[in-house]
């Protein structure tokens, strides 16, 4: 018996997830290339795992979240659905994969979504939950759970955070996939380059630059994003009210204000 | 005495709301044109009773809200409104009006606007309130009764659940009406098509392709839409969870993932 | 000693704020231009004040609040900040600047930011804060915080209600601006024009726009806007519809009903 990945059926011990580790940027690559990136319960599992073990690497400032092949993430392994019927499987499935979802949304570093290919179901709520996504105009996004009987229910709880009612609904009800440009125009994804190599570009950029800020900082700001965005205005003001004090009296703020008014660059603590 | 429809008060005999069958689509038509089809208590009524009436005809998978005439619906018929003065009636009046709107919010199947002119007031709220729409490019959308002292306030409730607040508020504030260009661009509407064929031809493409899924399947998920968007996000994700299970174990969901696998066409219940 | 507004370090005795009235429009101007319009603590008092004196005042319509020189704000006066290090100031500091945009979306008249230049920090918060905006090619919305160990948390409640997710993240985590342009796509401004010229003209027009409308209508309307959109759907509609009723008992709506039949212009109340 072992712990590690579980090798894809198609025969080869390949992992179903891959990280590659450089410059405080961690990349997580599905990697069942031949099953569309399908979110097996083998491959959420290793996702879940791999993002706990990153919320507490201190050399990780910002993940990227990539695939390969020619798809992006099919959405959940309908092969392994219809092999297990049942309320118990379908219950841990979904549960599992909304906690891995929340695993995302709860990272205290910033995650951004690489999108080479068609996103479908699960795998588009895979974009809309990362933080940040950049897709090559190849890339296609689609809801199409409704063309065979299952709504993508959990998937929209990301979307219709993403995009507006009208789009959602259309891409819920019709399943039909919408491209790059127009999950640009949407909200769905930020930015849309042309080719693989301009998105390697455009992703190290990105998330370089990211890298480069203080983590406190960013770990502070992105827990309260999320929790502001589910309150009354007034009650969202005074708790970033009480955020913004607690971020002003630590160390990287103060530096990080003494090096703009000295004009140099900061140094954030644990660097 | 009589039940039937109330009569234009131009003194035709015609129904102030018209309905067509066809193929699973029930096409219902505002048909006070020479009123710009303003939303008369006996109008709204009678939409009340066609959306009671649809809910529980298992025949019809999509619903079209169109407009006979120039005009997709002026709002309130302001002269049945200045005729009834006093707390009582307007109560009454904007109640059943939201009472309406909530009736297409909870329908348990999709609703489609078919924008073909000016949709002003409570008329653009039915434009915001339907799941999808298609315009023709000479729609305009308007929330003018800042002009005539009368805030659009029910009007916004769905107006400001569909566009962002800098657009919605120079929508209400200024009462100046909006180009279906600009309506698509903000989320109001999902399309824009040249002319009225296009229209017709782009709706009935739309509808037709979503009648052609499971009514169940459509129907829960449009509910856990709506239920969802007003939760927080962990909430939101056990209840859309839940929702899922529920939706697997159906028969649906079975026969849809299983003719997917099989590559052939799914048989839903009750066809 | 004096009350008047504390002159600029730079030993002018220019106000912080000036103040223009003419034809029911206020217009504020943030007048730090050396300092690129920071918030120091006196300069948001003022605007507090200001905005105090504004709801009270009849005779103001339409506020727009514009600023001088090359920046339209640049956030709070970091040396003001590290001139006074600890939990006191700071929570008094985030607690003024919240409770200043608080009261801009408690005003109850249109608030308009007019953005020649920069906005930056609790800057762009501003722009997002208002009810309108309308800014230059040449303007810059950013929240560069991230940039300084300071995540703009605060600016981020009013930004995040304003724009997308992916678009608001991407501000706040790369601090990097967008142009006018963008934040027209984006939502966070309702007009961009190419210069000053033509953003005098397109904001007075607005302005006087807006100001021709029934005070109390819009003041019903702003607040109701508000309280609406923090509500479940079926809530804002009793809410709304409760708004509505006692917005149609008001003289002026009947007024602005019978005016509209008459084919005549409207007086309002107070006129």
């Amino acid at each position: 018996m072992t712990t590690a990945p579980a090798p894809e059926d198609t025969g080869t011990m390949e992992p179903l997830l891959l990280r590659d580790d450089a410059d405080g940027i961690a990349t997580l690559i599905l990697n069942r290339p031949a099953a569309r990136n399908a979110l097996s319960v083998d491959l959420m599992t290793a996702l879940q795992d791999a993002f706990a073990a990153i919320a507490v690497d201190d050399t990780v400032k910002v993940v990227v979240l990539a695939a390969n092949g020619p798809a992006f993430c099919a959405g959940h392994d309908l092969k392994e659905v219809r092999a297990n019927p049942g309320r118990a499987f379908y219950e841990a499935l979904f549960q599992q994969c909304s906690n891995l979802m929340l695993s995302i949304v709860r990272l205290p570093k910033p995650v951004i979504a690489k999108v080479q290919g068609m996103a479908t179901a699960a795998g588009c709520q895979l974009v809309a939950t990362c933080d940040l996504a950049v897709a090559t105009e190849h890339a296609r996004f689609a809801t199409p759970g409704v063309n065979i009987g299952l709504f993508c229910s959990t998937p929209m709880v990301a979307l219709s955070r993403n995009v507006g009612r009208k789009t959602a609904m259309e891409m819920l009800l019709t399943g039909r996939p919408i491209t790059a440009v127009e999950a640009k125009a949407a909200g769905l994804v930020n930015a849309v380059v042309p080719d693989a190599a301009a998105l390697d570009a455009a992703v190290t950029e990105l998330a370089t630059g990211i890298a480069s800020k203080s983590p406190l900082t960013l770990a502070i700001g992105k827990e309260a994003f999320h929790r502001q965005l589910d309150m009354p205005l007034a009650d969202a003001y005074a708790y970033a009210s009480d955020v913004m004090t607690t971020n002003m009296l630590a160390h990287d703020a103060e530096e990080g204000i003494d090096a703009f008014l000295e004009k140099r660059e900061p140094h954030w603590a644990g660097e």
